[in-house]
């Protein structure tokens, strides 16, 4: 249980920075180098490096030495679980709702 | 477009600690003041106090302050945008395996 709490502490954190994002949906179309990914964003490759870095410890990029550069590629882990508890959270939200709505509807009918 | 990343970043931040998502889960049981929350927790007040500015933050909680307590409950927040990508995500994902899987298939025709 502390174990799939910290893969989903990886997940999300992983998933908290816009940077990250990017590099996963361009990961989407196909592998690429860090070379490839470091352009588009706009950044050093040491500062591209390090977000690969993050999200290869959450599992959701894969890297492979090439020659001389470094190929990545979406990763094994599907976010199943971080879909899971969204999922989970929406439910816990729509009960809320359907809780207040009878609560308002309760009260009109009080009042009229 | 900044802004719907910022509001990302943040959601994604609050999920990646699990104190902050079993607070959630228990405020989608009810409302429940900070007292209420840090018992179960094992946290100090200080502690869970922290925890729930950054879901407040997030727009995942709102507080509100009655009496002499801080009650919470869950916010306006649907996590919509987040669970969107979640789902943008894993059709990346599937359609790479769909891309590995027709690669295999074509690979085991040309060795047959």
């Amino acid at each position: 249980m502390v174990q799939q709490a910290a893969v989903l502490d990886r997940a999300f954190a992983a998933l908290s920075d816009a940077t990250r994002r990017d590099i996963l949906t361009r990961l989407g179309e196909g592998p690429a180098t860090i070379g490839e990914l470091a352009g588009p964003a706009g950044m050093t490759l040491t500062g591209l490096k390090k977000h690969v870095q993050v999200l290869e410890d959450a599992g959701l990029v894969v890297t492979e030495k090439i020659g001389r550069s470094r190929q990545c590629r979406l990763g094994g882990e599907r976010l199943d679980d971080a879909m899971a508890w969204l999922t989970f959270y929406q439910r816990l939200w729509e009960r809320r709702l359907d809780g207040l709505e009878a609560y308002f509807t309760l009260q009109k009918g009080l009042t009229e």
